[in-house]
């Protein structure tokens, strides 16, 4: 497996634009995604579990129900969610988007993302998406930018694969980066490949991955209502279909997890007003599932979250976030310690503290990327979520994020 | 029921004193507390459900086993939790305490506050305990001051009651203000009352009390390793002794939740970095679970604080927050307003936007007390959670909490 470049575009048969229509109001912002395949290929998505959802990810479950898509449409600035009119707008975006292109308004996977509950004006979209398919091309990095919000850098990574003999290739883009809580689905991910894999195994390789990838993520807790993350596989790299479990579907799951896992790093370390990327190892559990909720639980506590934006081995945090994440474990027998490029440092071995050097903390607190490593101490399974630190600028971002 | 002054001296034959004994670097905060009363009073007391239990909570837990205590002692600055001698250092502070008093270490309730994982020196206790003792009195006040941590304002409240012709009287201090997301127990609180009253009733009125009040607030999601909430009744106002359900056990029922209310919009509003208290009530509801669900899911979305503090009426955060909840609703029911001093402003129905003046809402949402008003349309159940916004002070507060 190889990285290269390309993004959404690496993958054959896959191009890509990204334009300003006037959803939003800086001129210099992009707020409209196309991505197109040449030829239909096998589709499959998950969605948030949020009760409330957008309209768009109706639409796109509607239109994904045969396995088949050919193209994304995405529009940032308005998540199209809470309005009457929402299913509608939907539904026209589908039908103009497959208007430009050629083909069918069904094999269209349509998204939103931006404010809640302001109806969304069809009109800029109307002009911009033919616009946009004048413009589709070898521009994965246009659609990157047009798809983010309060996001400070696009999201985007490709890799190159073999199946069965056959060179694959696989990219992504995402964009987070605030209400970001994901929950069987995550915020807007499009990942385009050129292997060929039927529908069910493409769906089953996607819900599978998603388990250690986005669902382990948390920027704020809060579950988004337009989480969608989307999958277009068209084929066109020629290797003999995946059509069941084996070395061929290893590899493909390989690669997908490459790229998820590089997404979410990206998304987690570019969370709404985050200067640090936390990353949270929990090893020694007797189960995956207390693994991952142990591990979740960490990442998500906002007092931990303040305290290393602060650099402050306030380890005590780290600990009661165990505590009360619902993991039924023995906390006497807990380790832990602080590890960054800078050093690692134990702070608490068997639940109680130890002695260590606040100097030194600090040193190690204050890189950019941050792993809390707990050893529970009680079994051999592990799981790994990120998080990012709370800041200022989250406060100051969503104090006033309309205006 | 009367408002009345005294706080946990407010009931007779308590007495309380708080001073400063050196847990804590700055001289001029004091740091024990000790409330104590004439005689032995049935007593009751729920605990955080957190794994990490504070030491003094598990010498409280076997102190207040036979349903009886006669003083409290607590002290700030250090939480005594996931410390190796946490234990013996607790039951010092009990035997201490029953020395200074003459009476049994059994009947100490014993509790400390503070920093996580750092050993408590007992030293600066000895030689406190014996001075506070000297000085009980009248001192409710000073009490609630000695338990304080980044609170800034002190909590206490007290109301008189008839329980079957008895003049009765009860008062009680808490204390906040990060790490607040209590779960079956509270942070501290302390409450004192002359009501007689069997243990078995004592304990089932604040059993049955917390569900609504303490467990319906949540100032940062992090449920404290401290959290407990104790009541003394010493029966001195010689009401016939409560037994059983009745008359006179639902005034003192309603006396309690007088206290704890008070004590909890107190909290509230006192969070750690807080510009204004909220209240979510949820009306509309199919059962009582669902109401209280979705009402602390929309408190404790760090998005929708953020939106408050900045005093933008982003409803679509307060539909999210409802929709990731788990509660099992229809949203296209739901009808949302805010509401302040300044007035109501309906924002959404039928789960849509309507229009609304923005003017409006920056008056409304302008105030330091917020009502955030859920009509679920969906049943007739309704809850009431509170909580307060996301503020920089927050992430500064937390960012060196230990320094």
């Amino acid at each position: 497996m190889n990285k290269i470049p390309g993004g959404v575009c690496a993958a054959k048969g896959f191009t890509a634009a990204g334009v300003h229509c006037g959803i939003r109001k800086n001129r210099t912002k992009r707020d409209l995604a196309l991505i197109v395949s040449e030829v239909r290929g096998a589709a499959a998505a998950v969605y948030t579990q949020n009760l409330v959802k957008g309209a768009p990810l109706m639409v796109t479950r509607e239109h994904i129900a045969d396995g088949y898509a050919q193209a994304v449409v995405c529009n940032s600035g308005n998540a199209n969610t809470c309005n009457a009119n929402g299913i509608e707008i939907a539904e026209k975006m589908a039908a103009i988007t497959a208007d430009a292109l050629g083909i069918s308004a069904s094999d269209v996977i349509v998204a939103s993302t931006g404010v809640i509950g302001q109806p969304l004006d069809i009109e800029p979209i109307a002009a911009g998406v033919p616009e946009a398919a004048k413009l589709l091309g070898d521009c994965g990095a246009d659609a990157a930018e047009a798809i983010m919000t309060t996001d400070t850098v696009k999201k985007e990574v490709s890799y190159s694969f073999e199946v069965g003999g056959a060179l694959c290739r696989i990219g992504g883009i995402a964009k987070g980066s605030g209400m970001i809580h994901p929950n069987m689905a995550t915020m807007l991910c499009f990942i385009t490949t050129d292997v060929s894999i039927s529908p069910e195994m493409l769906n089953k390789a996607l819900k599978s991955d998603i388990i250690d990838t986005f669902n382990m993520m948390s920027i704020d807790g809060d579950t988004s209502t337009n989480d969608m993350c989307s999958i277009i596989a068209n084929g066109m790299a020629g290797n003999a279909e995946i059509t069941a479990e084996g070395a061929d579907f290893d590899a493909f799951k390989a690669a997908l997890r490459a790229v998820t896992d590089e997404l979410c790093r990206m998304l987690a370390a570019d969370g709404e007003g985050a200067t640090k990327l936390l990353e949270c190892h929990v090893a020694g559990a007797p189960d995956k599932a207390t693994a991952r909720t142990v591990a979740k639980s960490v990442v998500c506590s906002s007092l931990l979250k303040a305290a290393m934006f602060g650099a402050d081995a306030n380890w005590g945090r780290v600990l009661c976030a165990i505590g009360y994440s619902g993991a039924d474990i023995d906390v006497t027998k807990i380790a832990l310690s602080f590890k960054s490029a800078a050093g690692e440092l134990a702070v608490c071995e068997n639940g109680a503290g130890i002695d260590f050097s606040e100097d030194v903390a600090k040193v190690v607190l204050s890189e950019s990327e941050i792993e809390i490593n707990i050893d529970l101490c009680q079994g051999s399974e592990c799981a790994l979520a990120r998080g990012c630190d709370l800041t200022y600028d989250y406060v100051k971002i969503n104090g006033d994020y309309r205006t």
